[in-house]
């Protein structure tokens, strides 16, 4: 081993000691693993025997249903808690999707809340006794933030990430982090310590990225919920690949203070973070008792705005974005949208086209955002340990720094895309939501996902936008390119040329839902109705 | 005149421009005009006999009875409007305070408003028949929006701010532009096209920047109400410098679209616009009204958050920021300070002392924002006329332009200081507001502004802030330095060695309240409640 390169030694080290981290009855011999033919391995703990009856009910609830189960009694913090560690354990040997496990911390944690409901028979918070997963960016003092870098991987946090203490004061129970690219900045779950993270639904798929292992863990019921970020896409592009849910807030609805990012302190276009779970009201539970948590008294960028209560109309209207006139979504997704748009019809909503001029503009843009600083963070970061750049990050290597003077030309140009956006959504008089894929793709193949236009644009709008599954599925005879498809340009030529519909059979289609900044309430609520709607 | 170069011949037109756009009648003979020997001009056009009884009334009223007035059919908009239009032109003849003027439309405007008041008995907004001057840097069709340079001066505006816009839509009435510094970045009035702004309480003095034509044409009575900016002090030096009020609202509270910049595209310190004033409830009847007015729906960048109504506790706590660190107040702002402090305790409120650790980092990053792109954006500006670097522009003439990793770096320790800022705040338990000089200064003589550091840093944290004339003047008997005096740094001893009691003798001496971000309706409240106490 001492003919390693160090960098390659630390992630050896590190998938390592994830490994070494699961209870020894929890890890799965050669024998018990099953085959990895591309089946769907999310109910494997499940039907292996390995669970439980009550770790089974336990681990196929909702956060809703676990909250209100702990709260009164019917569970305990610590049975829900050690539930999850065990399918979470399992579900990580399936899909490598974990790079920090705590399990004895969290139950320790649920112990005690347990003691508290018991002695005072009240809840620490409203999500007392919910085990939540987190994205490996969020800081816990001790442990490893990696980002996917091997340099970073040896070094411990010390200061704890806002939303992880905001989460614990709740009631929550961390238990575990979750892998991602290199520096974030993949749209599926890669890097050079922790490897790669598989789809649970198909291992030959992606799970997407850069929350990607959040999305295999939750699609695999090895957690409940979880907490994601997204900068061009990293939280919808995951649940969509995975065929979960998740809300995209806009910048300063939650807390992101001290979240580690490989391009910190890029600002033209802010990460932010969210919650991606099963269902639209985890989703809620989640962002109401964020909310209600106070967080403008921890991080200087939350806004003061207190979760409030919408009244939908009856009938809605919605601007459908059929193509971002750069790639067209591929058969099923562009299936689905159609399918969703006549059954939307079909209950009464109003339907009409969303008008993509400035989409392309906008995707420029967020990646010369990304590039301005030459790749000189990420470079810095893998230059200690000598990792070298992933083939994904060529952008990077390649990036030439840009100067201030020419960033201030690009963030007007970028205000002014705001302003274009925000009087066109007025011109579409009473709008509620714009309606789009999430990505072109149900999923992809490892290493084939290349487009986030679909994202991208409404992280530089700061749109709240949700990411929900159409209870569509990839079928092969029906979903395949038709004789009159013509390219918007090269990158939908090669989408097309990847597009292999066998590979996808039976994936979960899911798509975007889009609301006007700041109102992540009225677009949970939104796309609660959408999904009774169209089920 | 043809051996002028290019962009001394457009600031002669553009001044004669501006006297010519006077009507005649309201024009003052040399005889007529006051000796420029220091005396104060405030109360000339009063005392001279110029005004009629009618328009002394309108103008010596606050905005909150002059929209009173006009709802109620006491008085017409149009009376109104030519009465300021009539009290501006005297003071512009004085001051040198405007650079737009347009009171043919602005009689027009009201005349319109009168009509609709008497056709439908409904004010047309909660600001009907309100005349409001408007800084020069907000874009009317038609007009210039010259910021202080020369090639901008002969350039006509084709888009609208977003805040003039909802002014009128709310009822108000605009009628003139006032100067500005070379970009916005003096701290005094002052720019190569249009001259200097003098204060006009006397005139040797300066009324501040960079809303400083604002500021000399509100204390004058030539405007009820206007509308200035700040990035660095620049609505709240100008008001203390000539003892109004004005309020520092947080970024995206009121609307800022499309307000033009010197340096167009800096985002890392946020320009931000507010009214400038006569009264604590004239501030709260323009935010109130402009709130109300739902400028989110117009700007992007506004945050969907209603005005408030605010309990404030019976007895307040305040933090008091003796000095920053850097530069001690000068005597009189010194004794204003220990002598409202005194009052407070008295009428029961908690003192305790601001710690001000970080404070000068802050002020020392505020410079690096806005030098960032190298004075390029300047450059660009002044080249085209060949207009020369003001000398006290020559930071911006003389700065290297820095790249984005640099600029990535400083973003992160300003969200770093941010949050010490914040956990600091919370850590004086129950604070209500920090008390504080506005400027080391009362005013000063022309050429002597040397220190935004008592301003800037609120920038940087981007609270809200209130700047109120305490009933103090300059008393130059008492205002002396001590034999004490012990200097913080190079700067404070030049402040020491400029400060001129004689010359500020009788100015008045404003401070500064400072609320947490996003909170403009509390420290508003507060700030009320102060002046009664103080009294």
């Amino acid at each position: 081993m001492s003919d390693w390169r160090a960098w390659e030694e630390i992630g050896y080290k590190a998938q390592k000691a994830v490994s070494a981290s699961i209870p020894e009855e929890w890890r799965l011999s050669r024998s018990q693993l099953p085959a990895d033919d591309g089946s769907d391995v999310t109910e494997f703990a499940v039907k292996s025997g390995l669970l439980s009856e009550s770790e089974i009910n336990i681990t196929e609830a909702f956060a809703t249903q676990i909250v209100d189960n702990v709260a009164s009694r019917k569970w305990t913090a610590e049975d829900v808690t050690r539930a999850f560690c065990k399918r979470a354990a399992i579900v990580h040997q399936l899909t490598n999707c974990l790079t920090v496990i705590f399990f004895d911390e969290a139950i320790a944690h649920a112990k005690k809340l347990d003691q508290h409901l018991a002695k005072t028979e009240k809840t620490v918070g409203p999500l007392h006794g919910l085990p939540i997963s987190l994205k490996d960016n969020f800081n816990i003092p001790g442990k490893t933030t990696s980002v996917g870098f091997c340099s970073w991987a040896v070094e411990l946090a010390t200061e704890e990430s806002t939303i992880v203490t905001l989460l614990r004061d709740l009631g929550a129970v961390a238990y575990c982090k979750t892998n991602v690219p290199t520096a974030m900045m993949i749209a599926e779950t890669v890097n050079n310590c922790y490897g790669r993270t598989t789809n649970p639904r198909n291992r030959f798929l992606t799970s997407g990225g850069s929350s990607g292992g959040e999305s295999s863990l939750i699609a695999a019921k090895g957690s409940p919920i979880g907490v994601g970020t997204d900068i061009g896409g990293s939280l919808r592009i995951p649940a969509a690949c995975t065929g979960i849910f998740t809300i995209r807030p806009s910048y300063g609805r939650f807390p992101h203070f001290d979240a580690r990012s490989g391009l910190a302190g890029q600002e033209a276009v802010a990460s932010v973070h969210g919650p991606m779970a099963r269902s639209i009201a985890d989703l809620r539970l989640w962002g109401k008792s964020v909310v209600g948590g106070e967080p403008w008294l921890r991080d200087p960028k939350c806004i003061e705005l207190p979760w409030r209560d919408v009244k939908l109309k009856n009938k809605l209207k919605f601007a459908v974005l059929w193509n971002d006139g750069m790639v067209q979504p591929t058969p099923p997704v562009a299936r689905a949208l159609r399918e969703v748009v006549s059954r939307l019809k079909a209950a009464g909503h109003t339907i009409v086209d969303w008008d993509t001029t400035g989409h392309e503009k906008a995707i420029d843009m967020i990646a010369k955002f990304f590039l301005a600083d030459g790749g000189r963070s990420c470079g810095k970061i893998l230059s200690p340990v000598h990792e070298p750049w992933r083939p994904e990050m060529k952008p990077y290597e390649e990036a030439t720094e840009m100067g201030c003077h020419e960033l201030w030309q690009i963030h007007q140009e970028r205000t002014a895309l705001q302003k274009m956006y925000l009087d066109r959504w007025a011109s579409y008089d009473g709008l509620d939501a714009i309606l789009s894929p999430t990505t072109p793709y149900a999923t992809v193949k490892h290493g084939k996902f290349k487009h986030i236009g679909y994202t991208g644009i409404w992280n530089i709008m700061d749109y709240s936008a949700v990411s929900f599954p159409t209870g569509h599925t990839v079928d092969k005879a029906k979903d395949v390119y038709g004789d009159s498809f013509v390219p918007l340009g090269e990158m939908d030529e090669v989408t097309k040329s990847d597009y292999d519909a066998a590979a996808v059979h039976g994936m979960p289609v899911s798509l975007q839902l889009i609301g006007k900044r700041l109102q992540e309430e009225k677009i949970l609520d939104v796309t609660e109705r959408v999904c009774a709607d169209i089920a």
